[in-house]
């Protein structure tokens, strides 16, 4: 076993963790939320910037309103998802960055005076963190159902502002019935990995 | 509790995981990254696209070249680490999607015809795939060091090629002694999620 972590949480985390496409009625709490990003803050990114940005959508007429922006094989889940997430970047994440790393405030400036390269750190970084979510979503005993599929720049106009880029929406609860699709294949080892 | 995921699974890949600045000599063998990688490819992705490349730097003689398009703060523990890899996105992974997404074959063709946006739907999911493979170092009870303080178009260029995008390099090993610097300050949980 090259592994140390334990196959349970192998399984509740990757191997039998699967994207849900219905869910139960349970719903899902803000304290559930709490403790999920409670967990995953501390997952690593560049300079120990912090872009990600987790807007849920709970109440009916705002999640009515995500719905209009999701294609139409997404719509009915998220309606009927206990819970939903839209996750985007913070692309104006450099405010927090002395605070958030005291031992070299001056990166700030060093490094993300431009926006386009601020935008460009901000989408790798929130990403990595939204996988770190999805994790943690995971670690709560829940299923991540995570979609692309959507007019993001009318999930930005609704939602969001200029500064703020929608990377995901991601619907969140106890899976339901006919959760998911036959698991899809992946690639293999020796197909990702390369060594010199 | 709101985690269902146990305690020493949450410190060892969360809690108190941290990124590494020296490593013990103790080899990181292809078993372990064999083991990490199977673990952590059941990680979800738009359209189950599988982006990620994992170059392993083993070689005294491509550690030597590796080292040289690092900034200078980086140098001294990568050439010292027990193994070095570089992430990369493969932005012709569309042309795995019809094996990868059986029953949907035509989205090769429908989404991804175009460079440009497989190089954003390669960025950003290579990025997810990234994240779950940090975790996955951790889940094999080792520390990962990522990086992004490189010439990253210089690594491109001595180790990849135009289709393959490096994001970060990795250090992995077993932590040395004083690994690591104070843990940083993270935002709270209201600095993050807004409810709607």
């Amino acid at each position: 076993m090259s592994l140390v972590l334990d196959p349970t949480a192998q399984d509740l985390l990757f191997r039998e963790a699967r994207t849900a496409n219905t869910f139960t009625d349970e719903p899902v709490t803000d304290e559930q939320v709490q403790a999920i990003y409670d967990l995953v803050k501390f997952g690593p990114t560049a300079f120990n910037q912090s872009p990600l940005r987790i807007t849920l959508v709970r109440s009916p007429e705002a999640r009515e309103r995500l719905v209009q922006h999701l294609a139409e094989g997404n719509r009915a889940k998220t309606a009927a998802a206990p819970l939903v997430a839209i996750l985007s970047a913070d692309n104006e994440f450099h405010e927090e960055l002395p605070a958030l790393l005291p031992h070299f405030p001056a990166a700030k400036d060093m490094f993300f005076s431009e926006r386009p390269v601020r935008e460009g750190s901000a989408a790798m970084n929130a990403a990595l963190q939204a996988a770190y979510f999805i994790i943690g979503v995971r670690a709560a005993g829940l299923a991540a159902g995570p979609m692309t599929g959507a007019d993001l720049a009318g999930v930005q106009k609704e939602f969001l502002d200029d500064d703020h880029t929608p990377l995901m929406i991601v619907n969140i609860g106890k899976p339901g019935e006919d959760a998911w699709f036959p698991r899809s294949p992946r690639l293999e080892a020796d197909q990702v990995i390369t060594t010199v």
